[in-house]
């Protein structure tokens, strides 16, 4: 299909009004049409009202119904076939391979709800049956189920153009509670966003469900979303992205007459602690899977380990030595958009040009106009302990690592980072016992505690958490990637004494959706 | 024992530097000795910091020593024994049957937050084992248990001086998963909280858990509370009261480095339906019922039924007349504290002042200094949904009857209201067609929805919802009674990779707590 640069507001096509948006090819430089007109409160209102509308129609819509409508969404995307990877190569100089990947997992992680809605475990159903000869009082029936909180809005991501965007893992999991939505889509891939919104338009058609499940705007500048989450209609909001987007929009949320909840996905710099004896046995092998992880994507992940604390030893110096060569002859990877590329030359200065700190290696420069040139910088842990500056996220393939004197002074800068989504433990058996001292500080710090593995790459499953402590999410009560993602969106409500007639079907004695239940207190089937 | 009017600091006793507190029984207007002398930051940052350096040896309590703990704490309440509820009595006016009654429903509530610890439910065990074989990549162990948040701030509210106060379902819930409390005591009962924070003391020292699990601060002013709230070891607040108060707390912990959690139960009018068949049927008989809940405790419930919703009939005015009478003939009972005893007093005013307003009934004015005459006005609903003093919540046993034209009016007051605690169904069989045309808005605007009962009396239980939408609370995904309290306490945190010496208990192979667990997405257990 051609693209038409139209926000889509339930089943239509809108043009907008507002000042014009369009992608650049990072690695070329140039325009990509069409032009996408932003939207304004006309068509935030308009998109948010039919989603209201929609709502309490969807949130009752059978389990199957609604995970079939998710393997829908995901049967669309992939029959867009290769102009979805092809446009978002265009749009985020990403490679094909990439691109393809990143549609298996959308599609898988929309395949997945399907079976989580299935599964029902979700409505959290509880039943404390009435006792009416109990004394002193009576205790009449009493049920619980969860139900969605309302309309969602969803902010597309930069640098995961389909699994953290339009279909991405917020957009599925509020689809999946029940929770019509609103996205915003990024500016950097308004083509891969509109071919991934229309796919979800035709399975809303094809699933008969009401317009209103989904809406895709867009637009320049932050007025759109700002409006967008102060709508009266919206109940929640998914973002990923920085942490200036993150707070402006808790800010937004919290300022309403009735505050939402933001689930904000921010910033994290993803500590690697190299311990010591896994340091002696394979340092060069380390080395090697940092460089390896620190790339990935020209390091554009929320989990690229951007921060490696190692105790001074001859074993350190050979690390780094060898994370020194490795960035060394490092490509330089294009960037996702021309800003995320100043914005990443600029931490690198920042760092480079600090006195406390000691630049080990800069990768290939290239050919590419944004491209990453990575990057390797040392720093004393006292130092780090001092300047905040050390602290910062640097998004994109740049790491410092950090020499500490000793296991304690290791210890200290555990307990003196923020909140992280992920940490990470390169460990031996000989360290077992350094480990299990920094366990609880890491647990206190991190949503995700990894050993001998790298933070990126994360898998989408059960027990996944990416989330973690602010300022690396808004709530570290939720994870944005896996199964459990679908809680953000649902709230209990309890039914005492109401007649079979009016109760809820979840909730009905013969347990018609099969789901566990807690009956008393005991779990039941 | 005799009161020291202290603080309690861990282990320790302490006396303020402060502004003194001071009871006063509302029954007479007598002072009741001992002072409090209020707290400040010192005593904030010493409780905080003690809990803090609890937190780490608490959070990893076995399931069985936390439970114990719990129900320890209710023995030791229990054996303070009639002192307890006599120092109740003198500094609330409730009735000494409501204070036993009250101590059995607190100690009983430890006592299911200890079988819910055991349970370990809780901890939402999942397990996705390593598929090392997986192509295009293999996936890696990964497992998942939630851990407490850190040191919590509670807030005792007024009206339930045991239920809802120092060891209340806030402490218990906070306690069972893992969080050490720091209390603010409510100014308006310091007796009563210093005999159960000594019994917690007790328990603390008998179960040789660290100090720092519990601490009970008191103090005049919202000082002491802002600084509670803002202290950077506190990690999540519970409060029940007033909607001021609580939007005060909200305030505070957003505007924080690292915004916290807080759980604010805060305002309710708690909408009654009267639907056509069950007036018919029974309209005298939902007339004794209705004023027998509004006048429970001087109707000082969070979920005494201020509104009243019917369809103008001979059968309304029959319901109307026939609970004007029992209004007239109900005793005043004594409020809580002379402020609250002012503030039904204004609000009673403001609402009988009003020109949309019909006063039908007004109770026994008694002999108390601060009795709350019962009172039962009638306004249209035209008049409600364009007029949002009606709306208010008067707190005590005064309610207003909203007449309106038909059910679609009913319908319009429904989607009209502010987010409550509870919605209430009279109904028939024949009603059953009205009630289900209601239900999705109900579900939308309260947290728990009862047919033919009434919202006051909240059964401690697993199904039930003790919250919903702002402002009845500040979290509609949480409840702060019964056993899913526990939830507002605790975040998940993801193991990847980590070898069998490294993983928490929970979280090993045999599953050694024996609890329920998600393994690849399904119950097992």
């Amino acid at each position: 299909m051609t693209l038409q640069g139209s926000l889509l507001i339930g089943q239509q096509a809108v043009t907008g009004s507002e000042a014009e948006i369009y992608a650049i090819n990072p690695a070329t430089g140039e325009a990509l049409a069409p032009n996408y007109r932003g939207g304004n409160h006309v068509e935030v209102d308009k998109a948010c009202q039919l989603a209201e509308a929609a709502f309490d129609h969807y949130r009752e819509t059978s389990l199957e119904t609604r995970a079939r409508f998710l393997e829908t969404i995901a049967e669309e995307i992939e029959a867009v076939g290769e102009a979805l990877t092809e446009r978002g190569v265009a749009e985020t100089g990403l490679p094909q391979a990439r691109l393809e990947g990143e549609r298996g997992r959308t599609c898988g992680q929309l395949r997945l709800f399907a079976s989580v809605v299935r599964a029902g475990e979700w409505l959290d159903l509880r039943h404390d049956p009435a006792m009416p000869e109990r004394q002193p009082l009576p205790r009449t029936d009493l049920r619980q189920r969860h139900i969605a909180l309302g309309p969602v809005a969803v902010f597309g991501a930069s640098n995961f153009p389909l699994a953290f965007s339009v279909a991405g893992g917020d957009t599925a999991s509020a689809l999946a509670a029940g929770c019509p939505v609103v996205v915003k889509g990024h500016s950097a891939h308004p083509g891969t966003s509109e071919l991934v919104g229309r796919a979800i338009q035709r399975a809303v058609a094809k699933c008969d469900l009401p317009d209103g499940v989904f809406s895709l705007l867009f637009g320049s500048g932050n007025e759109i979303g700002q409006a967008l989450v102060a709508n009266p209609h919206i109940k929640a909001v998914g973002f990923t992205g920085s942490r200036r987007g993150g707070t402006a929009l808790m800010a937004t949320a919290h300022a309403r007459p009735d505050p939402i909840p933001v689930y904000a996905e921010m910033s994290s710099i993803n500590p690697v602690f190299l311990l010591p004896e896994a340091l002696k046995a394979r340092g060069d092998k380390i080395a090697e899977g940092f460089v390896g992880s620190l790339n990935m994507g020209a390091g554009q992940f929320c989990t690229n380990p951007g921060l490696v604390i190692g105790i001074k030893s001859a074993e350190l110096d050979a690390f780094v030595t060898a994370a020194g060569e490795a960035v060394k002859g490092s490509a330089a990877q294009t960037m996702l958009t021309p800003g995320i590329h100043d914005a990443y030359q600029n931490g690198v200065s920042t760092l480079a040009s600090k006195s406390n700190v000691k630049e080990i290696a800069r990768g290939q420069t290239g050919d590419s106009p944004h491209g990453c040139q990575p990057g390797l910088f040392v720093a004393s842990a006292s130092d780090f302990l001092t300047d905040e500056d050390l602290q910062s996220e640097v998004f994109g393939a740049t790491a410092l690592v950090i020499e500490c004197r000793d296991s304690d002074e290791m210890q200290r800068i555990a307990e003196h980072l923020e909140g992280q989504l992920t940490a990470t433990l390169q460990m031996d058996d000989g360290d077992l016992e350094s480990a299990r001292q920094l366990l609880p500080t890491l647990e206190r710090k991190a949503g995700r505690i990894l050993a001998n593995g790298w933070p990126t790459g994360v898998e989408v499953c059960h027990a996944m958490v990416h989330g973690g402590p602010y300022p690396a999410t808004s709530d570290s009560r939720t994870t944005s990637v896996g199964s459990a993602a679908i809680y953000r969106f649902l709230r209990p409500v309890c039914y005492q004494n109401l007649p079979a007639g009016l109760l809820p079907e979840a909730l009905q004695d013969n347990n018609p959706f099969n789901v566990s239940r807690l009956v008393d207190g005991k779990r039941e089937g």
